[in-house]
């Protein structure tokens, strides 16, 4: 099966270290554009729920015959929602005979968890700082 | 200003101590479409970048006067993607004489980093444990 998106996807966090640093410098517009695309991923509550689902299966897969009853929706629907999960590089899978097996790719949420984390030891940005710089 | 997206957001964490933990068990129905709904709002280059620039800015909060020029494009777009960063729970803003200033709301980016982040010691989920079980 092919990488081929989960590579360039890759690359979010190829320009840093670690992390695009949501929080900590604005993003450049080539990140951006390749973030939203995992976030909007995650903006569906189907695909929030498929990816729990699989995320939280003991063993760490789970198999497409397991998902669907779940939900009150077509097969083809599924398989389109979870196609959009791989592409944006949140899981991945493979086919063993007639089923397809999905398991979760947690380098990504945790570059996803490492995005939105704050720096240690930083204090709670707000309004304290700057409240007295208005005129 | 009202609070009141931020409140109904806030439910997200009531139903477990801290989070509806993502990856520890499936979401329900009613956690699911809150929580793509913030998600949502992060799935657009524009919004994660006006995002970042206000999170990053030292001080902790920006004026609108200080967003527009990163962008082409107009004021009310401008002023429409804070809006739904603001419903989602992501800013918050207050009208100071000519212009409105925004802050971050550090607690929704720790929620997701924390509904995001594998439990402490879990080793990687994924294809070794459950990999003997196909037939």
């Amino acid at each position: 099966m092919s990488n081929q998106e989960l590579v360039v996807l890759g690359q979010i966090d190829d320009a840093g270290a670690c992390c695009p640093g949501l929080l900590t410098a604005p993003l450049d517009e080539s990140q951006a554009v390749e973030l939203a695309k995992v976030f909007k991923a995650l903006g569906d509550p189907v695909r929030l729920r498929l990816l729990s689902m699989i995320a939280s299966r003991a063993g760490g897969e789970v198999c497409v015959c397991d998902l669907t009853p779940a939900f009150e929706l077509s097969q083809p629907t599924i398989s389109h929602h979870l196609k959009l999960l791989r592409q944006a590089g949140l899981i991945d899978c493979e086919r063993r005979g007639t089923w397809v097996y999905y398991w979760l790719v947690p380098e990504m949420t945790d570059r996803l968890a490492g995005i939105l984390t704050r720096p240690a030891g930083e204090p709670l940005p707000g309004r304290t700082a700057a409240a007295g710089a208005a005129s």
